[in-house]
């Protein structure tokens, strides 16, 4: 990715604009601010096609405060998930916007103009999770379209919503519990479908677990699975299929 | 449930028909026959509704014969599990009848006449679950209807069987990878439903426990929930309840 | 199970009463009530036998509220089962009943006046499940006995509970630990035998799958087994069964 | 999916050439073929976009050759998945090609025509996977360019292959032991990328398990995972996005 | 175990004092006491050698009280196992001691005369189970001599403890992370060995599991294993086998 | 357990009959054979009260008769389990008993005197596990009684063996499935009980995890567990008790 | 390791300076400090090459102050890892260093002049494993150099430190979610590298159980894995190959 | 780890010896050689201090040697690892030896002069592993020496061997079972120790992952834990720091 960077570099060295020495440096060098506990990587978006994302849970809201101030400073649009009501209220960035239900804060973010996802539910407690995805997808520049709790319990309520996913170009189901909803999605549409496990469910739901291994092994090829809870990585996936 | 018993030997015992030391014999004396590695129970079938089954992984082919042999002399109808083609080689019962799919065997049995119970199947690879189910039933007199390979991949195959479903007093689901077949049924019908996990599939399908563990986190409530590959149960079960 | 409706949707497009895009609407119309966030199946009952529930762990309490209140409003019967302790006094539902054991609120429900469900449990901790299971079933019309403590550490205390074993159509044993009980009632019984693995225990019991497992291998074919800790799931087969 | 159909046969029923009686049948109707054991789903290109394919594992060889027949009889293309070396030889279809590394059976299939698909291994082990996920791809119409053991203990040797990464639509990275390969390469590209764990390794890889887990957790945002040595669902899910 | 008893019963009969009614009542008739939540089994000291003992985790404070209190009426002894601080606090019997680190209550109990159990602890971590076993062995009449912090990781500990060995007739290994401790001990003596795992570690000891596994692994065979943290099944097991 | 031996050698150094360096060898030198693979311990028996044993599996038949040999030679007594087909037929060791259903081979042995131990199967397939068991305590010179196939599916055959148990010193319950016998059977005796879960079952019997952890968590306190099919380490553990 | 010592007791022994009686007795003294609860291994240093150390979970905070307190007193250097906040503020140690993100407390330790050691991290989450790792090291006399927030999402991060890594003798990698960090940087030195998996992550991670099992399966051959978060062990491992 | 050789293409396109392009190019060459299905890679020795080595499973007998010959041909030396009868056969190499135990063949090799590593076993059954490391870090330069079956079971054994644990400057220990001879040795040296679990053992030794997890639990701080049956890496890091 590094080619024509590295190529301007060699054609300096060959004008004997800069020294051997310097081009070594140089060829070192990478985009990214130290702030010792953290690497701040402001070219992850080029490279990935990703948002720079703050993962709260683990960090202290000290660090998650500096990270946010560096990224902030430097104009950047960004991402905080899985933030607890603490971090919340202690940071001062203006323009961050929160999202109740996931915990997530947006600062900045695209316009959603491009094509079309749909992200559907299993139940009411799936929600956190789909609004990560949704939020996310949105931030890249996705439209996002959401319908939720619409489990194979009640078929029938999934079906009264087959023109929304004719419409799409990309699905993302979350479900926990048994996570069937993905392979009866998966069965009406020939679109790209992104299955995204929740924790939802109690004894053998085993944390998400039975979710998750049951969209592995749907009997609709060619599902993409995510982890657990992991609706920020749906988003991401989603969009960068969407932009194709 | 030995009451009447108990207190027919009071009866004598008041009587001084018996002996008092006889009686405490007789109290012991259950309807079993010991061929020493075997206590073959003759009075299963009474007791709890189930047949006398012979379990043919873990015995040798000469303690399969054997208490084949014990049971038949007493005249009585039984089952054979996973008998291995040798095994089946060796048997030689008037009137055995042996079941491709499964590797059943079957002595005797009663007329398939009560109720109705209907047994689907998610896919090919499940048929000789299914086939243990129905034999099962059948063998305890129920009529059994089967229709294979209609998994949720496929919902329209499914839904072309409704009247099946519609006609039957119980259903058995028998499905391997994510097991979704359950709920998707159990989503459809108010009839008990009977949910048999299989070991198709492969890598995280961790030989039947996704689907296993799908079939207990159904979202639909009260699926009753079988072992991996467990067509025995179901068939079982099953008649338990189609004798109701 | 919409068959009959479908065919006087098709009578009117024959008689030209709807015209056929009206037809194609009407085919796509499902009785659920959207409140965005959840979608309220008020015929879940006719369709599939078993009771509107909410199932409060992980929906808000506002959640758990408005999808309360709109059941209520459409004067409806419904439990809402774990339900927290701030759920229960922020809720505002004339004749709610509160079970305090297994945090269960019922609102309405059918007299209890079919046939006879026993409900076992093997130790005091596993009452709360069992209540769960028995105020299930007798919320949907079936008679309940329940009998508590009778684990096989202490077999006499099963035995001298024989009498309530014979009299019932279908008993649900709820037990944790290493779960015995199913296989030492499911020996004495010939009646359809629900198993409900409970939490109870601490180390390798593993969160209930112990007992899960357990019941799953018992040596008496047919036990139809249920979540850990699923009450309710029990009560909906055991009523299921108990109707036919 | 169907309503253009069910447009269709309204219309026909409002004009009174189909009886409404024949109108609820042929809403029932639907385009598979029951050979009894299995149900042909001849529609299932259109309604998924993924083919017909016969997963053999599990099925016996008679039902694999009737499957493979009947879809031969309807001229219809189709691939057969882990065949064994007796399936193989056994079966009798012209034009059958035969894909050494990873079992598989083309019969018929797409021009690969569209874009481009990056099929990236860690060893040579993973190659019949990898097979797997290129055949599948390219008869579904995609071409696909393969490269084989960049895995990062060499990181060099991926470096090395930086031009086949940029010119990809899509690519799907193969990789068993830790799985690492995912993200390093999702952290130089912006495509969307899939994730194969396979079952290389031994000991701790647990069959698979930990490259699936690894893969699930890539600190690379929207990595899309297929089960344990899942080729086949990866070629599909390739095929979907490069289709966009 | 009732022999005599039934052969009471029937002389009874037989000598016409009491009646074939009353005689079919009193075999059902059973040692226990039912407060409804619990049937307390006044006998089972006698029947299975252990004492009536009431696990607190799982029941309401109310429950243990109540349970308490029955037995305490009875006269009896009695262990309670994990109390909390809010237990400890409300009950109200007098003579009940309470032991700190293993929070057990104990209520009368044996004067430990009999033989010497040793109890070794692995760790300081280690000591509230080993209490839990010490208190019950000495509850039930065992001399107990206890060892703390005596693990593998600095063997000369061990070894200057060899005379407590020597002197014991029953010997328990209390240790948690790898559980070296068991098999260690186990090679240096011929006693009747019994291994605790116990939930001290992090990480991979997965709660006790490991060293669980560890020690039912043990290179010493016959050493005799409990469940994770289970001094109370260790004391009871110590006693019965230092009583024959 | 060496103390006299080191007296022995201090006083040999204090008399000036051994230098400081032999002492110094001496106290290092300890009873065994060093054979390159493997270092025999003559001295097992006495140190640990087992019997030096070849555990098979995973040895070559070289290395199996090797061993034996040396054995042999010293004139020891010793066992064999787990020995294949083939290695049985290698050894040439007069004297040598054949255990046809556990693969155990017997060398010598104590004369079976010491009180009595019962063992007990649930069922036919548990034997294997239950002879090794049986021939270990035997060899070490305990009388041994066993009772095969009384699991609880048919309780009245395990209650017409309470003689047995009444007569027996300690006794060792074998069962695979989901190990309900253990809990049965000491819910009936206060015997010191041993448990061996055996890998009888399929599916989610988990090769014999299941049982292994409902023992564990037995509801009657104090059973002692040994690992999946354990049957010597049982019969050595049941001995050592049995000989008190 | 107490070679000379015992030399040394024979050579009082021969010379009659001390008793046969007293030597047997000073052959078992060994020098740890017995503090009931805690042995505490005042030679555990000279041994092992580790620091004795209080491990805090799973002790009392009394416990934790004594031992600490008996060490103090022996003038003694230790380590308190993972110690609560209320730990450290009722510990009064003059000179005791409080270590803000591992929650480390040292005491005393060598001067950090030997070698190089290099620690990394993968992310921020990361750092509190990293600190105890490094402070333990140094706290054992080896200098460490820190670098953290270069995981493999980021190769440029960790490229531009390769300078660091070839100043090093021994590496150590911290990283949890995939681990994939430690894989790469195997793949680009020749040094000793030791991998620490951590628990940062949700879902599929599982607790870090999905790093350790990717780092165990690494594709570069001898990388040494410690027990998730086991900073300490690293630290310890680290610097005895730094001391070499 | 490339900087001088980068340094040498600077200074040519600074020196115009070679093109821009040319520069670029030679930037992305990398010492390897593409035989299609496998990279070899050369150098990897310099880079990571570890022999290039071909893992045999998985790999076709045609591909294993294919790579062998490659390497053959560049005069190079390598190990094959796990190799089956079969392929030891079909290779035809001047100067390969087979190493029986292990299945290893080296072609090659340093002369073993470093040092000095210790190779311990806990049993017979675990000597296949240990040859594995053995050879390898012979392979690689280092002086090894063996000591088989001196397990904790007979800890006199493993005691009479305290000369080589002091001579040796790594210690290697290879254990199945509970492993706890790692944590012993550990105990007993203050040498860096590499752990590796074996698979010898059965039932809840699951396949080695209970020995794994113990090694990684070890009270000893500082254990290197290798992946079950990876005698190969022990080899390799034990070679690596004896190198130090």
């Amino acid at each position: 990715m590094f080619e024509p960077k590295i190529k301007k570099i060699l054609d300096a060295v060959r004008g004997r604009d800069v020294s051997v020495e310097e081009a070594v440096e140089a060829l070192r060098h990478l985009p990214y601010e130290d702030i010792t506990f953290a690497k701040i990587d402001h070219h992850r978006h080029l490279r990935q096609g990703v948002p720079e994302v703050i993962f709260a849970p683990g960090k202290t809201k000290k660090q998650v405060k500096d990270i946010a101030q560096a990224m902030y400073r430097k104009g950047r649009s960004f991402l905080i998930t899985r933030a607890s009501e603490d971090i919340r209220k202690s940071l001062r960035i203006r323009g961050a916007v929160f999202h109740e239900a996931s915990g997530m804060i947006s600062v900045g973010g695209q316009k959603p103009e491009k094509g079309n996802i749909l992200v559907l539910t299993a139940g009411t407690s799936d929600i956190p999770v789909a609004e990560e995805a949704a939020i996310t997808a949105s931030f890249l520049g996705s439209r996002v379209h959401t319908v939720f709790d619409v489990g194979v319990a009640g078929l029938h309520r999934l079906m009264s919503n087959r023109v929304s996913m004719d419409q799409a170009r990309v699905i993302v189901v979350v479900a926990g519990m048994e996570g069937a909803l993905a392979s009866v999605v998966g069965g009406m549409t020939d679109k790209p479908l992104i299955a995204v496990p929740t924790s939802t469910g109690y004894g053998a739901s085993l944390g998400g677990l039975t979710a998750l291994f049951a969209m592995l092994n749907s009997c609709v090829p060619g599902v993409a699975v995510m982890n657990i809870d992991n609706g920020f990585g749906a988003g991401c996936l989603a969009h960068k299929i969407n932009s194709l």
